[in-house]
């Protein structure tokens, strides 16, 4: 069957089963637009910044466990797409990361788009290739998908030059199945055994696939049967949580809080999670977190299998069968009028539906969410990974693609939301069921906590630089300039009457909530 | 004078001629924040996304010929900057680029929002250096603003640790003034002169310094003596232009009207100009523009003074000491409702005020708009130079920080504005006075060509990703969200009412036009 090089790789990637590819294309990239016609199996869908199509990869990616495309134009493209590709890659989620780049024989002139891509794209990728024909690049896709998912999955990124697209192609490359992951050592099973018949305080430090769902559960056999207490990281790419699951909390983001959090601790077993360190560096603190006297070691790695890990602990140890879950009462409404930290807290506690993906980018606003969301509803929470803000509202998008049955709650601090507010047009426009939730506080209010916490005494030039009440965003007329309908919403009451009539429709809605 | 890290380097990029810093910092870099409070002659102006600061500080570089300051957040803030920091690259911009990082000693912790910034900044920079210590950062930032200086321009790109700005500096450092150009061969000149004398056709490909303003006056007195052409280059990072000036226009965008506008040359001489190519490639067509028998030299490159290389030439050719203008009357106002491509060009032909700054990402739709404005009013003209759309609104936001005095006319295609529209707060917090025109044909108009130039066949799915209606973006709401009042026009008398009341006034408004 005759097929230029780009239907040749949309086809490929379609039978390595990658079903949607979110787009922001340019000239060099319309040959596989134009591919997607051909094709069947794969959704485009269009984003109007590239940010919004690589969080949207990388929210897909956490919900379906396999990768979704992107389509990007050039280098310029790609660098729109960094900051959240560097989440992704923090999430070790699956990328099949689709740069565009000018024709082989075009890139020597130099031309004004031109540019280092793949010098752009190291940093954020796994893996960096770059079409040297259109016979190889369906070859090139299957490999792309191979690298995205490789455990523990990554972003790999293919850069596609126009004439390995418009030239005729080879067909279908075979993709092969994912990779198994490794299996743990059997040395650090009994480190792990040893640490926990120590008779010392041991921590099972959880992240990655181990503080999901199952693994939790596992997790908490072992401790039910030594003692040990869980703890998940400070970020998570996916938790599965809610009544009949474990309930776990995170490591505080704050150094000092998060070293309390450690101190008592003489073996930290480490699964899927790694060395706790501080999110930034102060005067005066230490990066590290974990007391320089405990013993920090990896029962499994975020590459390894860590279930299978976990089951050959939770046997060495006789753990029970299974947990016992404390059956906490589902939270109650909060009554009185005040919105804030505690009370919008304790607003989803009672009112996530069952079901929902809650996509976090809260920053401050939110530290304290996981407490009264506990006994909810079961749900599952998607977290800001690698710290660059930007990803929520992208990330809600390619949750909900990925999963058309589940509503979507996007917890959204204003300052961060400014960053891809353009992915609530695609949500518009794929009529995705996302309500979006923004903490309208007006400032970088973390920045004031960190200004204080490096010791910077500020004066008004520096705070008005970390002040976003002049001109104050209208949240309600920017969801609207992009399509979706929203409120904005100054007492508990009317949260609780515009969140529950958002919950019962289907479709995109904004709430800017006045904190 | 103790002080740290932070302050010597404001001190001394102040002490370097930079006095403005575009920032969207992060706790990484608080006390450079912190210093920008105790030392004077430094404004900071707030963006909400990179993408504007970075597009901010090429705008400011093109009118203020210095460079602005930038303070971006790490690896992902920097990502976020790299389209407009490419636009800035091939505007020759004088960019000092500071990118925070995390404190030395942190980094081999491997903390969420560490990455590789040096791999990131080298593919946009000429020149990348990371701070290693408090004593040297003085050193460094004067180190940056001579690189930025360095003719042509460039973007330096300064990585600060946290710990290089916290700890003990040593004062301020020294800034050279900015390098001298280099003068053009004489070889060159007698090149050119050869090639003047020859008999044959030649053009003047004029770019860079030589197609602003006092170069096309000594191009066209050569012109007048030899019966040269003038063209301007595609893209051209500042043209003053007007009544009074020399009309120029510029090599066409589509492959087959440039090679058609190259054709009948023997020789084209390039002064500030760089090779006439291909924007990019398509089937069959090739990347070079000049005939094969043309002979294409260099009299002056970007780096080298083309001003004076110009008076050589004017000097050997015995060219009149004045050009003489055609004194073409300014235009009129069209009539009749239809707002298109031409009517809204001759709209700006006749109300573009004296002075006036011009920031044109108007892509298809401003592909004739040099025809209805050479004897415009006197006014200066800036042009998407890398071919990343996203760079008007954030350009003109810092055009009009450079030139408070002066009205700044945005023309913005609707996609490309969808980028980078938060640049609008920025207009609005900081009064800027700015009028934004939005064309509004709710598709990527562009792409809609490039899919037939490069011969793919479009069906619905293809045809989807290139059309914006599904929402319709509502540009007055945008706006309204941003801080920023509009209004939507969909007859040119409208159009002519609005814009006139839009020009009166000070302060940032938008007009969304309806194509």
């Amino acid at each position: 069957m005759a097929m230029n090089g780009a239907e040749s790789l949309v086809r490929t990637l379609v039978a390595g089963g990658v079903e949607v590819c979110f787009t922001n294309p340019g000239t060099s990239e319309m040959h596989f637009v134009a591919a997607l016609d051909r094709v069947d199996g794969m959704r485009a869908v269009l984003c109007l910044f590239e940010g919004a199509a690589t969080g949207a990869a990388d929210g897909y990616a956490r919900m379906a466990d396999k990768p979704a495309s992107t389509l990007l134009h050039l280098g310029p493209g790609l660098g729109n797409g960094i900051a959240n590709l560097h989440n992704a890659r923090r999430a070790r989620s699956p990328v099949v990361n689709i740069v565009g780049e000018h024709a082989t024989y075009h890139r020597v002139f130099d031309a004004p788009l031109t540019s280092d891509i793949e010098g752009l794209a190291g940093p954020v990728s796994a893996w960096v290739r770059t079409g040297l024909s259109a016979a190889a690049v369906a070859a090139d896709g299957a490999a792309a998908v191979t690298a995205a998912r490789t455990a523990p999955g990554g972003v790999a990124t293919l850069i596609l030059p126009a004439d390995t697209a418009w030239e005729e192609g080879t067909g279908i490359a075979a993709v092969p199945p994912p990779p198994e992951r490794a299996r743990a050592s059997d040395e650090a099973v009994t480190h792990a055994l040893a640490a926990l018949r120590s008779g010392e305080p041991v921590l099972l430090h959880l992240g990655d696939r181990a503080v999901r769902g199952e693994g939790r559960r596992i997790a908490a056999r072992i401790a039910q049967a030594t003692g040990a207490k869980l703890l998940a990281m400070t970020s998570n790419a996916r938790i599965d949580r809610g009544a009949g699951t474990v309930p776990i909390d995170r490591l505080p983001y704050p150094v000092d809080p998060a070293r309390a959090a450690l101190e008592t601790y003489r073996h930290i077993i480490l699964v899927g999670a790694t060395l706790p360190v501080a999110f930034f560096a102060y005067p005066g603190k230490p990066s590290a977190l974990a007391p320089a006297t405990c013993d920090v070691f990896a029962l499994a790695t975020p590459e390894q299998d860590q279930i299978d890990a976990l089951e050959r602990l939770a046997a060495a140890v006789g753990a029970p069968a299974e947990p016992s879950l404390p059956a906490g009462p589902r939270p109650e409404l909060p009554g009185g009028d005040l919105l804030d930290q505690d009370t919008v807290g304790r607003v989803l506690g009672a009112m996530i539906p069952e079901g929902a993906i809650i996509c976090d980018e809260s920053v401050t606003t939110g530290r304290n969410f996981f407490a009264s969301t506990h006994a909810s509803a079961p749900h599952t929470w998607l977290q800001l990974t690698g710290g660059s803000i930007g990803l929520g509202i992208p990330m809600a998008t390619g949750a909900a693609v990925a999963c058309p049955d589940r509503k979507v709650i996007s917890l959204q601090a204003d300052g961060s939301a400014l960053y891809t507010a353009q992915a609530l047009w695609t949500q518009a426009r794929e009529r995705l069921d996302v309500v979006t939730l923004i903490w309208s506080n007006r400032s970088y209010a973390i920045l004031k906590l960190e200004l204080a916490n490096v010791g910077a005494n500020p004066g008004r030039k520096a705070l008005d630089m970390l002040t976003l009440d002049d001109p104050p965003v209208d949240w309600v007329s920017l969801a609207r300039g992009y399509g979706v309908e929203g409120r904005r919403v100054e007492r508990l009451p009317d949260l609780v009457d515009v969140l529950r009539g958002a919950l019962k429709r289907r479709g995109p809605f904004l709430i800017e909530v006045a904190l």
